[in-house]
């Protein structure tokens, strides 16, 4: 295939169309994925998520800096709608990107976030291994860090950085079942504004058992981005040490999480369905839904 | 089963133990699931969502009076967290729950939304299916209107309800995507605070190629809650002539769930995964996860 040969010879054409191709689940695919897969697993991704309104941009704007001036180079996922790099104006005029759009080691792409159904995870999930395969340094991962889909997106990062405001004091609550249990890091951003410091005291409690730093910042001062900096560094020395057993604890993950998206595409499709017959026998009343799937899986299970 | 017995001789226990059976995905699960199945498709379910704070445990609580008053009885599904029916504490001091609680026309159910990925989709729908199977004539489904897992719960829904207050204004962008496209109708609640009629005037804007009616209400006090009631009324009697092909459909559909989460129990556990030994060179990296996949899929498709 053209297109992967283009691919390893770093042409961010051709990473940019095979994302789209995995991205509308082209029959390719699979193959593509496949044929990049070993690649992977360079790339030190972090997790930036928060409320929209929160500066995460801005913050990865200030971060990009750092990654350029250490020479090294970054992928950024957007899976915020309200994010200026999402959508089609990549970036906004708010954001000084404009020093680094040109730059070729900075590459920025929105994923789609509409009429997903765990496939957004999935889609994002295939764009981190192709700018992985690519050879960036970091992948940089933006959400907004609400609901479960976020969650299961940014179980991809190695780090994950949650992005409040003093403001956001409020809605801690809402977000603990979720995101809250996932941050490696809290940052309180615009934190000159009044409120700061009794959020600060919250997210120490809750961060107190896991031992999660807090860290105030004002990104778009650059405040505070040095020590971000550098914790994201220490993480990135740990992050090498992977032992064996949990490589193959990934792996066995990572082929389970494809096979059932590929499997709910297989059955979806009722003239692609090997157990059409059985679909049909529910269709007709003749069994109901539970027994259909008792009998598929007794079926797969022998 | 004496429970199944119990649970069709109206043993209100019995659905409370069988809806626990189901959320732990005990083994007898599909049993349970299957034996229950035809008894379904009679309840009338309402989906309410909404951020916290809007009120949405007053405006249930106003509409079960309405719901009492025909002589009708229901079933609340609450996959809120920070919802009063939520939680241990079934019902806070804040709502006049206490008229219904003893009332056996009315029973309350919290989902737990902590650890789920995806799950918490399947499990609400299976309590759904429990309640629906007992014989209450509404459904209430409580979530928390951000995310996709909300909108996958909502779904299930025959109608849902958008519950707003003035404030709320800011955050419609963020759930533009989400939850704003699949609500039926939208409710401005706390409508006698300021900022409610340029609310209004937007939703009136963003629903008008759905159509989608736009309803103040002042739960607190009851206003609004008569036409509230007399619309789900209509819809629910819209509800009733479904067709054939939309009945074949959505039981296609609710296989391939089903089919899918089982699936995916199926092969997460090695010791029960059909495929173990494909899996097994993906851990030893003889073959790529995709490849893997790959394969399986090949496999099935014979």
């Amino acid at each position: 295939m053209d297109l992967i040969q283009k691919f390893f010879k770093k042409d961010r054409l051709a990473l940019s169309r095979l994302i789209s191709l995995v991205e509308n689940h082209d029959i390719s695919s699979l193959e593509i994925l496949s044929q990049i897969h070993n690649k992977t697993g360079h790339a030190f991704i972090i997790g930036i998520t928060g409320p929209p309104g929160s500066g995460k941009s801005t913050l990865i704007n200030e971060l990009l800096k750092h990654i350029l001036k250490a020479g090294k180079s970054a992928g950024i996922v957007a899976a915020d709608p309200s994010s200026p790099f999402s959508g089609g104006s990549i970036l906004g005029d708010r954001i000084r990107m404009q020093d680094h759009v040109m730059n070729d080691k900075v590459y920025v792409r929105s994923v789609s976030t509409r009429g997903t159904q765990g496939g957004l995870s999935r889609s994002t999930f295939d764009a981190i291994q192709l700018l992985d395969a690519f050879g960036f340094d970091f992948i940089i991962l933006e959400t907004v860090g609400v609901g479960q889909n976020e969650v299961d997106i940014i179980k991809y990062a190695d780090s994950t950085l949650l992005v409040l405001v003093p403001e956001s004091g409020d809605s801690i609550q809402t977000m603990k079942a979720g995101v809250m249990e996932i941050a490696n890091i809290f940052i309180i951003n615009k934190s000159d504004r009044p409120g700061s410091h009794s959020l600060r005291k919250s997210l120490m409690e809750i961060g107190h058992e896991k031992n999660i730093p807090v860290l105030m910042t004002e990104a778009s001062r650059g405040e505070g981005i040095e020590e971000l900096w550098n914790y994201l560094n220490q993480e990135k020395e740990k992050f090498k040490k992977t032992d064996p057993k949990k490589i193959k604890k990934q792996r066995y993950e990572e082929t389970a999480k494809i096979l059932v998206t590929e499997f709910e595409k297989l059955i979806l499709k009722k003239a692609h369905n090997p157990f059409k017959k059985i679909f049909e026998e529910v269709e007709n009343q003749k069994l109901n839904p539970y027994e259909a799937a008792q009998k598929i899986i007794k079926k797969l299970s022998v």
